[in-house]
């Protein structure tokens, strides 16, 4: 962990930053202390939601021992990386303890979530703490009701544990803030987790958690998934309830941000997207389309072999060679077992990509500046470079809504127009990286075209676990093969000299799967299929 | 119709306004002396399009009949009204007569609605026909290809027959630019059939199509049905294709303007919408929500006792007395049949009202003046107010946001709240006024609240016929009840003192029916419950 910066003057900030840090630790250490059950370990070696919760109901594991369980997990993983910023320890063994005496004195769980442990990221509502967003100002404000999905989850059974860390404004792919500090990844202090859900996976990477949410604006779920070897799934933004959850540039809707889980098994991601749309969000939250769970759509997408359209190269910023040797193996892997592989391109990203980031700027920064005045806290670089911008006119705005239209029609006539050669069927899914490289150190995650594009489409995206760096063998970055490479732009340039088999030796590499807007039952069926080809 | 306004000067527009006119009139001219089939008014009493699809299908009409029927009914109403705008009757022959040989040489149809003659608003892209959108700049410039919609229809074996009027800019509920000048209500001159879907509603009521299309952003497809006695549909902005639509102020979707049907019977307007739903438009159209049309939606809500919450008044301007006892009639016969009746309120109207009218103005204007700017022609008065408006800041937009957002929220809590006092069950749909007043004489349209908050909303909501202004049953203006009646407001006053049932006598007057976002199935099937009890 990097010292937190100090201002020349004890600036009032710090006095709030101070005491949020205080109550933290006071909050966590009636915990290090807790005696530690036999079966702790076993507790949190199980991935998979549907099995943790099969285990509570089946009265073969207590609620109030697995909330114990990843209590202690998560302080080791905070101690580890700094992930955690509201402590909701109490809380959590208080829920845990009525959840077990209802299913003592009924025989019956309150929901198919009963007894799992989850986490969110700091912005979503609970009732009672403070919701950051990574602003000193939005300090001790705590929420006067729990977000949309927070009550879902609760009502089925859930027990949350802690809320986790995010970047100042939330709008930059790595994890560092004034409250709370910097997120380190789990594997090597040096190297950031991603961001902005960088805390959700640093956390659950160490099983600090079962599940966690998080918002994804341009990659924020799937970058952090990608870098800590965990899965992510961003849905289409009107699939789960976004109500209760503040954000950044708030109104700001037409680039629009998702809702997602972060997980440790595709079965938990699964289970949860399935509940909360069982759970009919949209009759609360305005934005959620009233479209049910489609289990015909889920199944269906199982049954044939697919048709995958290859991303390799977004014709920006090239990838590392171990990021694409793992998304060719799994292509490889895939075409072996009878699916179809055809190549797909970068059309239209570059459009998208421009105008998305005129959408992000539009106000002039006016949002984040307003936040940062609320406290006097210093701008983190990222964030610095996007108030200091140029803000445009209604009638601008509107104009770039046209051109937003413009780009998504032409995706969806591209998507009907690459076809499997042999049976002349539509693509199923798309294959991609997630990032043109793997976890890397502090401040140096910039390109995210890889994952943006998807979000103004607003299509559906997961990301699986797809390999590791292996400097056995991936090339060294003397190889001649990857120091002839001439990079495009200065992007390209700056990504293509962070290739370092040697330093990232062992860091997670993601696969990303693409699916049309609202297409979440379709890309989830899928990545069955796939987990399946890659034996899990 | 009044006099077209001629500057004192002569204005390059009113050349394009002569070229367009000439170009009208000469497109229309071949189809008055043809001579007429004896079916003709046989074949335009058929107000199903189920039935007629059927007539054609089962070889007892030829579409070509079909539709030489129709035109010669058009030119009538365009005689008696003025409601056309491009003439397709040499393309719509064409067409015809090319359906009935697929026909003939097949046995079968092209798709359900074969030789099913249609006309569309002046809005909707038909390759080769302008869109004029009112705008006597936007004249002479051909669409390249056919609207989505359009599209749509035409694979279903459709055969469009004219374009209709609109007001210059859209943004008005009266029918009148300087191209094809005012269109009038077919009962009266002096009244106007409503806006700004005017030309279709006043060409329906004639029979002079059997379904067209509109759009509606404030109650544009509802207000003209209403005043003409059709049926006119909203759906919810998402459900039907928009693209290849332009329509003013392009890119403000905040207050999402729906594409919707009007027709002359309830069993077309279900027709219609279900074949384009099941058309799968989400495929090209990125706006469209992945929805397939729900049978069971349609067929459960038909099955049970509707609890209904009826808003007769929306604490404004107070509906005058004759739509208010059609609006109460039907809900006594529902109630009679069974049906239960609940009180609704215009809690959160006065906020959603507030909101959307500083959508419409947040670019101070411009988008209209630039359109205008692009011929010199005048300004219609209710056009000036639009664009002598101050521009708000993107920030302010955003915020704008928040609260359209918030009202949305408070609508869908105020429908878990309002419940069936017997069964406890949340209301099925609102019944409703569409207008607080009958077809008026021109240029006295104004409070569009009865409607309007409904698009904030993004609600579903349908017109149906529900009665007529009957002087000797409605009370005089001079009655006591009415002459004693103190208004609220200026708006109140206005709208009060328009009322006259002699003059109006006869004029139609609709009732609206309500469903929640994305429940056009539940408001259609309720509608068919609701006409089964008015004895339809």
């Amino acid at each position: 962990m990097d010292a937190m910066p100090v201002a020349a003057t004890q600036a009032s900030w710090l006095t709030t930053v101070r005491k949020k840090k205080d109550l933290q630790t006071a909050a966590i250490a009636p915990y290090r202390s807790t005696a530690s059950h036999g079966s702790i370990e076993h507790i949190t070696d199980t991935d998979d939601i549907p099995k943790l919760a099969a285990l509570i109901s089946d009265g073969q594991l207590k609620a109030y021992d697995v909330a114990l369980a990843y209590i202690q997990s998560a302080i080791s993983a905070q101690d580890k990386t700094n992930c955690l910023t509201e402590i909701l320890f109490d809380d959590a063994l208080k829920r845990a303890t009525q959840l077990d005496e209802i299913f003592a004195s009924t025989g019956k769980t309150v929901g198919p979530l009963h007894g799992v442990p989850m986490t969110v990221k700091d912005q979503f509502n609970i009732k009672g703490n403070d919701s950051t967003l990574g602003y000193v100002g939005r300090s001790f404000e705590p929420a006067s009701e729990d977000a949309d999905i927070v009550k879902i989850l609760k009502d089925a059974g859930v027990v949350f544990i802690a809320k986790t860390n995010l970047p100042q404004s939330i709008m930059w792919c790595e994890t560092e803030n004034f409250i709370f500090g910097r997120t380190d990844h789990p594997l090597d202090s040096a190297f950031t987790p991603g961001g902005s859900t960088g805390g959700e996976s640093a956390l659950l990477a160490l099983r600090g958690s079962m599940c966690g949410f998080g918002t994804d604006l341009g990659g924020s779920v799937r970058i952090t998934s990608h870098m800590t070897g965990v899965y992510g799934f961003k849905p289409s933004s009107e699939r789960l309830p976004y109500e209760g959850t503040p954000v950044s540039t708030e109104g700001q809707e037409h680039v629009p941000s998702s809702v997602g889980p972060l997980a440790r098994s595709l079965a938990s991601i699964h289970l949860v997207t399935k509940v909360i749309i069982q759970a009919e969000p949209w009759r609360n939250d305005p934005r959620v389309q009233r479209l049910p769970w489609s289990e015909d759509a889920y199944q269906s997408i199982q049954s044939t072999p697919l048709t995958i359209g290859l991303l390799i190269d977004d014709g920006v910023v090239k990838v590392h060679p171990s990021v694409e040797r793992v998304v060719l193996d799994v292509a490889a892997k895939l075409e072996s077992a009878g699916h179809t592989i055809v190549p797909w391109t970068a059309d239209g990203h570059a459009e998208c990509i421009e105008v998305m980031d005129k959408y992000f700027t539009a106000d002039g920064g006016e949002d984040l500046r307003r936040d940062i005045a609320k406290s006097g806290e210093p701008l983190l670089p990222r964030v610095q470079g996007l108030v200091s911008t140029q803000a445009i006119s209604v009638y601008e705005y509107w104009g770039l809504h046209r051109r937003k239209r413009a780009a998504q029609r032409a995706y969806l006539k591209k998507w009907q127009t690459i076809r499997n050669p042999t049976t002349g069927d539509e693509v199923d899914i798309i294959l991609s990286p997630v990032m043109s490289h793997p976890a890397v150190k502090h401040r140096n995650c910039e390109w995210v075209g890889y994952t943006k594009v998807w979000n103004l489409l607003d299509y559906t995206a997961l990301v699986l676990p797809g390999g590791r760096v292996d400097a056995a063998i991936d090339p060294p970055a003397s190889d001649p093969t990857v120091a002839s490479y001439v990079p495009r732009n200065d992007l390209d340039k700056r990504n293509w000299s962070l290739y370092d088999p040697e330093s990232s030796h062992h860091m997670p590499i993601g696969i990303q799967l693409i699916g049309r807007r609202l297409e979440e039952e379709k890309v989830l069926g899928a990545a069955k299929v796939i987990e399946s080809v890659l034996g899990r």
